[in-house]
């Protein structure tokens, strides 16, 4: 049996669900993964931070402490609540989980989308490993499925619709709402942000599509460089428009290398013929069609999305992180 | 580096595919995967077999030369012409290779279909590992999907479309042509076999159906255990009926659980609601949506198949023991 000691960074609704699938797991974590898991300490905005029940200063405190740990793995599971404009403060929490030489997973976007190279490259040297399969597409396998599944298949492009919140906007103006009443409905359904702008500007999106771009094609971009245009009043005339020439709007991301060989990320609402896959998604539904070089187009599609499945994205990560790593 | 012996036991289009798949991958196997391959051994039906250009009376024989070479790993990669009522002589060929104390993998459905418990339990018992990737949805991860990126989860159900001769057939028969014709344009095509009861009967959505259902929920079932209507001369009046109710027909392989709690394998031409999934599938797209515990239903869907997808499979197998096994 493996001992490993988590620090929680970040302590909301992400998390608490994460705690509590470990705790439903538990038997399985240890019989099918020789598994033992603890969380060690944790930090949030609203209680403070803490190690072992001693009281510290701050996050960066807690990850220091647990790299002192003698678990036989140390992880820090960060969930903090992101800025997507510039992905602070996950980067800076996943950066000192690394250099304390603890591995690192999260569930937030911001250090794969502005960062990867980096982190991923500081990782590396210092024997550790940095996961985040629940920033897309929750926990459904999409980084993992791609590492771990398609050895020596290059991907040299994606289509995808990644951003709930404008799926269901989209689908409801389609019905005949306006814009600002379909917005209002997904705000008291608790589906859209109060600042519904990260959503319905693209922002969410485009950050989703430069930390796809960055980890399975090598990018090396931020969200800055996605070609982003978002939902605005317009969007209903468009959606309406799309169905009565029998075609469906969605927001569109995606990644194709363009005649010149550069690499285009474009985030845009698209009508869609109605006999392509992304048409016909429901308000909560995700999906992803990578293009390949041997495989031609796959597509991995997450037919609804809970907190179970983020929370989920972590936990497939550490047992990642157990199946590969030898104890220090 | 890692050597690795091979013994091709069928050479027929799938085998000479991977053959020259190995070839054009061969310095990424050796860079990113430490492998350097080689095809020591092999046995066809028109030319016979030879094992290090010596000549041997069967495949049996080369599968037992191949168990005493001294390459770090020894596998035997099976894709003979498969008799999908009872599964061999693909069975006897993986049990072969194992006793030897070889690695197998196979793109054939009919081992994982018939007897699935009973090679995975002789695999490790002689600490070898029997896979199978190829076997539904050529090259596209199932199999490697669900046991190496989805721990902790249980698949509870699922349901696709596996076959595409029968799915080309129903999007013809849509399109106002009779089964016969559209059968006929199949076979001179060349996606329909010179027999094609076996795609038409829906034999081999059933013997797909019993390997989804041994590997992925622990089935010990037989393509028997599954019931099965095929396509006929009423397809198309079906097909036709479904269409103008808004509603498209498709052959659905399904697995799920009745209320008392048997497992209830069905194949049958099913008339979807336009918004399935599987609705829209076009002729050669197969697609499976997989019913979890954890997270709901994900689907994966292949937009279209080839040789070199299902030669992929065989040789994603490859790595993936290669990967999880030290070597003798």
């Amino acid at each position: 049996m493996r001992r490993v000691d988590l620090a929680l960074i970040g302590f909301g609704n992400v998390a608490r669900r994460f705690v509590s699938l470990l705790d439903e797991r538990r038997e399985r974590l240890a019989s099918e993964h020789q598994l033992t898991c603890r969380v060690a300490g944790k930090a949030t905005r609203r209680t403070g931070a803490e190690y072992e029940g001693t009281r510290c200063a701050d996050a960066f405190e807690v990850i220091e402490r647990l790299g002192t740990s003698s678990a036989d793995l140390r992880i820090v599971v960060e969930t903090t609540t992101l800025d997507v404009t510039d992905g602070e403060p996950a980067i800076s929490h996943v950066r000192a989980g690394i250099e304390a030489g603890c591995h690192v997973v999260t569930a937030n976007k911001g250090p794969v989308a502005f960062a990867y190279a980096d982190l991923h490259a500081a990782a590396r040297r210092a024997g550790v490993r940095f996961l985040f399969e629940g920033a897309v597409m929750d926990g459904i396998p999409i980084f993992n499925l791609v590492r771990g599944t398609l050895p020596l298949v290059d991907i040299i492009g994606f289509e995808g619709v990644v951003n709930t919140t404008t799926n269901h906007i989209i689908t409801a103006v389609e019905a005949g709402e306006t814009f600002e009443q379909a917005l209002a409905k997904m705000q008291a359904a608790g589906i859209a942000e109060a600042d519904p702008s990260l959503d319905v500007d693209g922002w969410d999106a485009a950050a989703k599509t430069a930390a796809l771009a960055n980890v399975l094609m090598d990018a090396r971009v931020t969200p800055r460089a996605v070609r982003r245009t978002g939902l605005d009043a317009s969007t209903g005339d468009a959606a309406r428009a799309a169905l009565a020439e029998g075609r469906r709007l969605k927001l569109v991301a995606s990644a194709r290398k363009n005649a010149a060989g550069a690499l285009e990320l474009v985030v845009e609402p698209r009508a869609l013929p109605e006999d392509h896959l992304l048409a016909r998604l429901a308000g909560s539904a995700n999906a992803l069609i990578l293009e390949t070089d041997l495989l031609d187009r796959i597509a991995i599609t997450q037919l609804s999305g809970s907190l179970t499945q983020t929370a989920y994205g972590l936990l497939t990560d550490i047992i990642a992180i157990a199946r590969t790593c030898p104890d220090r």
